[in-house]
């Protein structure tokens, strides 16, 4: 089979150099596991984090090494009482065309709840880490303005919809205005700043936002986190999930202090990982099915044709490239 | 009566020229006031903020005003059938020999538990700020490392000694080493670092802090923060009560970026304002004063002789002049 390795460590921005698509064996899995034949890979921006030779709240890669990822696929072998050859599951996998799944931390696949690519992305991890995250650290109240950085990505377009069921106004940053168009005439978003349109993004907010701002999920960082900090509101809550803007910064990054803006506002910044809520995924995962079964929450994948590109999906979340989750077609 | 009227606004780092001492009328008191003979004022870090000419969470001081600010003394008139001639009391007042204080925010005060300036310090409003801020937002649990910035400041050294009655290990940061004696020698903290002493506060916090940092009470700001943010360790959380380091910024000023360091950590960034706890303060004031009682908390007072000298005991404030709370004595 083939799998991409790690061939690199990238220095900033990544390249292609950093991946190699080699022909591999088979894995076989052991007692506990399932080998599962991709049929979806995830590619998702904390792997960038992975790419980094230092300990971080993801193990680093190590150059040589099989990619690991998200994936969706069928499984072909069963070493767990639990599964049988031919069950659809998602679960921890790799960048290859047969992976190794830990079956205690797979968990099965409904088709007709929703297109496999969407376990992935509002049904997998980012939908997920868009619950708690929006829900926990966020606390949204109605008539509450609820900001969102990477507005159009996987996580970001959830936090949105979420928000929007929980009676606030929304405001979304995003980089296109196929992505601005999608959040507020299909999504439901009050509003959308294409921050490639414009510099100056307090001024944006000053429109879109003319009551200040009470949450802010943070998935980009930079100069658009710097706006929205100078328009905290009395008690704003910041769910700080992502730092897309830095991931590719081989120094620390600086910029405006923040901390004395909080003084007058009491708010609170907090960071989120979503593998801390792992005790209620379940709780997650039937509200998001509810919501995507009745249509309440829309969802989107971007959906790259073949293993062979996957780096390509990969670099291109840096770009923005992606509208909803990015995911790979390894298999039909 | 002399007082102390607010004669320009400072840029930068504020001088004289911002003070003007004038002979005035000595107020009358209304329904409900007390005219009260000045024993003591405070000055305070946050009076900078208010010299400025933006809405902030204390009202800007407009140019020709009398400086206000917490004073004790002696009830001279009364207003108010809960008080009388005689009493001694603390309250907002001004910079001045007499002052009116509404009785309703007033509190009076008991020589026996502690000189007078103590309710200035501890058993003021910089006591209610450390308790609620170090216990609030801070949760410091048995066994944490709290380090504190300002350590030898009214706010900074009751932070650490109601912290290590919650057995926790304490570090805190001071510019002299008389200070830094007071904190290890006589406050009970575990290690204090000399900030003028070192540049490298990170590896002075890898000696001082070697198993990380919990909670970070921050009264400062600066390269000391910084350092401090890249050793919180996972679930820290940091109490922004002061930043004194940029209170004299005329720009915004700017540094390393946080935010990508509080993803890995969970850590929780929360900025605070005592009077939001107003309604918990007899609480804290019947826990410090039983502490203080006991002698289970020590604290100290840098005080200043007479009115006349009061615009240097606040200019003091910004080159580290003051052990403890800076007091005035106005009046013996």
């Amino acid at each position: 089979m083939r799998a991409w390795h790690f061939a690199e460590r990238p220095e900033g921005e990544p390249t292609l150099d950093s991946f190699d698509l080699r022909e591999t064996e088979r894995p076989t899995p052991r007692h506990g596991e399932l080998l599962v034949r991709v049929r979806y890979l995830s590619v998702d921006p904390y792997m960038r984090g992975r790419m980094r030779d230092s300990e971080s709240y993801a193990d680093p890669w190590d150059v040589g090494d099989v990619l690991r990822g998200g994936v969706v696929g069928e499984v072909v072998e069963s070493e767990h009482d639990g599964y049988a050859a031919g069950d659809l599951v998602t679960g921890r996998g790799t960048w290859a065309e047969y992976s190794v799944l830990d079956a205690d931390e797979a968990a099965r696949v409904d088709p007709d709840v929703a297109d496999l690519p969407a376990y992935l992305g509002i049904l997998g991890m980012p939908g997920r880490t868009a619950y708690f995250g929006l829900l926990d650290v966020g606390d949204p109240q109605p008539g509450d303005t609820v900001v969102v950085s990477g507005a159009a990505g996987a996580v970001g377009s959830t936090v949105g919809q979420i928000a929007k069921l929980n009676g606030c106004r929304v405001v979304g940053f995003a980089g296109t205005e196929e992505k601005t168009s999608w959040l507020t005439d299909d999504l439901g978003f009050d509003a959308a700043i294409n921050y490639k349109q414009t510099d100056d993004y307090r001024a944006a907010l000053d429109d879109a936002a003319p009551e200040g701002v009470d949450v802010y999920f943070d998935n980009v960082g930079g100069p658009i986190t710097d706006a929205v900090f100078t328009k905290l509101n009395l008690d704003a809550r910041v769910a700080v999930c992502g730092q897309i803007a830095h991931y590719n910064d081989e120094e620390v990054p600086t910029g405006p202090r923040k901390l004395p803006l909080l003084i007058a506002s009491r708010a609170k910044v907090e960071g989120l990982l979503v593998r801390d809520y792992a005790p209620r995924f379940d709780v997650a995962r039937e509200r998001l099915e509810r919501w995507v079964a009745s249509g309440a929450i829309d969802h989107r994948e971007t959906v790259v044709e073949g293993l062979e590109n996957a780096p390509d999906a990969f670099l291109g979340l840096f770009s923005g490239d992606n509208i909803g989750k990015q995911v790979v077609r390894v298999a039909e």
